[in-house]
């Protein structure tokens, strides 16, 4: 099954002076309401370019908890905190996502795995575009294992790669396997880089992010419920990817670089690496270590937001 | 990659007077400590089998406020509820996944999507057998989509089929696809529609389940961000599905099928269908309708949970 036409066409996103959101989807025209189910949100419900109109940058991670403390940080960091008040969960009528806004910066958790994370991105797509928002930037802060690297690095990812090391996403479409590109925009890894560099305070590399449908036996772990291959199996299989220029190994990278890149939306993925997969498979760290590797992804995002918005507004006057 | 010897030998399983819970992975006996990270548990941080070794009844859905309330719910049924008492959260240090237990009953959540009810699978079953427990018996309570059905119909699965409407599920271990049986318990399938029949408040039927990786483009609904199919492509695929016996469309039964088989639970997946996919692809039912909906496949459960433990204590006395 082919997509339709135009649809994997970037030119109309980057050519025009103002970055719009794109849906490729006919049929939404005629829709009368769009409910977006799972953010409990809809276009008759809740007005979105109300809401969502002056949104820039979306930062999107697994853990609910992680998104709500990004926004508690990027709000301090951006110097918009109030102290009295709290962030309320804009999606608080549901447990399927949890969402969160300051300023011109959206947070938005999305669980685990593709499939999780495809659907919230459908429907963040389609309510970018219910708000008419423009240029905007998405990042993925999420953790990872990682591979030849030191705990605690973050990787930039270059392009997401699936279990055998191939750059591409695999989409069922009425029972037909459709296959969709996974680039990231390489100018913003290459700033996401330099904020690392400025920031000075970890190390972050870009690689290879492969991206797996089960954590377990589907990253090589010697550590599920089911293990039907030796140590050895697992070294080499690994040693293959890190050759094949995977620098860390995560569940969602895929289905974001392809939606993303199908909407027209800049988006990179930065990923902590919470262990090293060759020394071993579970997270024996401490929780303190953990969480302080956590904030490191959204350090660096906030450091590349917060010169973005200085750029902006020095540009303005 | 083929799966070690006894792997698919469910022999074992069901031959002896007390089924225990098999994991099949021969490094776990050599881990001085098993770290179940999702769940904030691990051997020698809790004693799993003082906290889990009477559990006969494991009930997992998607949402963790569902399987809050569903706690509350068979505690109630079950006359074990404390009304001063609150249900903690038995993985209350993550986000991850919510637990609560009451008796005989634990109740977890999930997530959406085959990757995050896997993570939680592989933990569950590794707990369970941890915590030597004999004779579980396992349910899906969810929410679907429905083929040719009055919404608010229940489906207890018969089998858990792909978007080609085959009953397997593709498991990828070292890079190379694996394929296992979606076959769930058929007595137990049967039990619940006779309990659904005793009951008489809803109708329940036995179909197969369609298991997709996308709810939106996978499920073949026009109202996701892209959309590259007619009205006419849809009801040709929906109408090739319900020809070949599915009668709902969910995104976690055949990973839970190929799982619990494998480890050789008794299981079953008995999901709600919330509309009727020949007829929309939008959920327009208000909040408490599809609220209601949602109770059905926990007061088929319950009731199930009930006859059994009657019977068991009517044998011993």
């Amino acid at each position: 099954m082919a997509p339709g036409p135009g649809f994997n066409d970037e030119s109309d996103a980057c050519c025009e002076s103002e970055s719009t959101v794109y849906v490729h989807n006919p049929h939404l025209d005629g829709m009368t309401e769009d409910i977006l189910y799972h953010f409990n949100l809809g276009t008759s419900s809740h007005n979105l370019p109300a809401m969502f109109g002056d949104v820039k940058f979306v930062c999107v991670g697994g853990s609910p908890w992680r998104m709500k403390s990004f926004i508690e940080y990027i709000a301090r960091e951006l110097g918009l905190e109030d102290p009295k008040a709290e962030y309320p969960n804009i999606c608080a009528g549901t447990d399927r996502y949890a969402m969160y806004k300051i300023g011109p910066v959206l947070s938005v958790s999305h669980g685990m795995g593709i499939p999780s994370i495809a659907i919230m991105l459908h429907e963040l797509v389609k309510l970018l575009h219910h708000a008419h928002c423009t240029d905007v930037t998405i990042v993925r802060i999420g953790t990872s294992g990682g591979l030849g690297l030191k705990p605690g690095t973050v990787v930039v990812t270059k392009q997401s790669v699936d279990a055998t090391f191939l750059p591409r996403f695999e989409q069922i479409i009425l029972g037909k396997t459709v296959v969709r590109s996974t680039d990231l925009d390489e100018g913003l890894a290459e700033e996401l880089v330099q904020c690392s560099k400025e920031l000075s305070q970890f190390e972050t590399v870009i690689g290879n992010t492969m991206c797996t449908l089960d954590f377990y036996e589907g990253q090589a772990r010697l550590d599920g419920a089911f293990c039907s291959y030796t140590e050895q199996d697992k070294q080499e299989y690994l040693t293959k990817a890190y050759e094949s220029g995977v620098r860390n190994i995560e569940m969602e990278s895929s289905v974001f670089a392809a939606m993303c890149k199908l909407s027209g939306l800049k988006a990179a993925v930065v990923c902590v690496t919470l262990l090293d997969r060759q020394k071993g498979d579970q997270l024996t760290s401490s929780k303190e270590v953990l969480h302080s590797y956590q904030q490191r992804p959204q350090i660096l995002v906030s450091h590349l937001i917060k010169k973005r918005l200085q750029a902006s507004s020095s540009k303005k006057s």
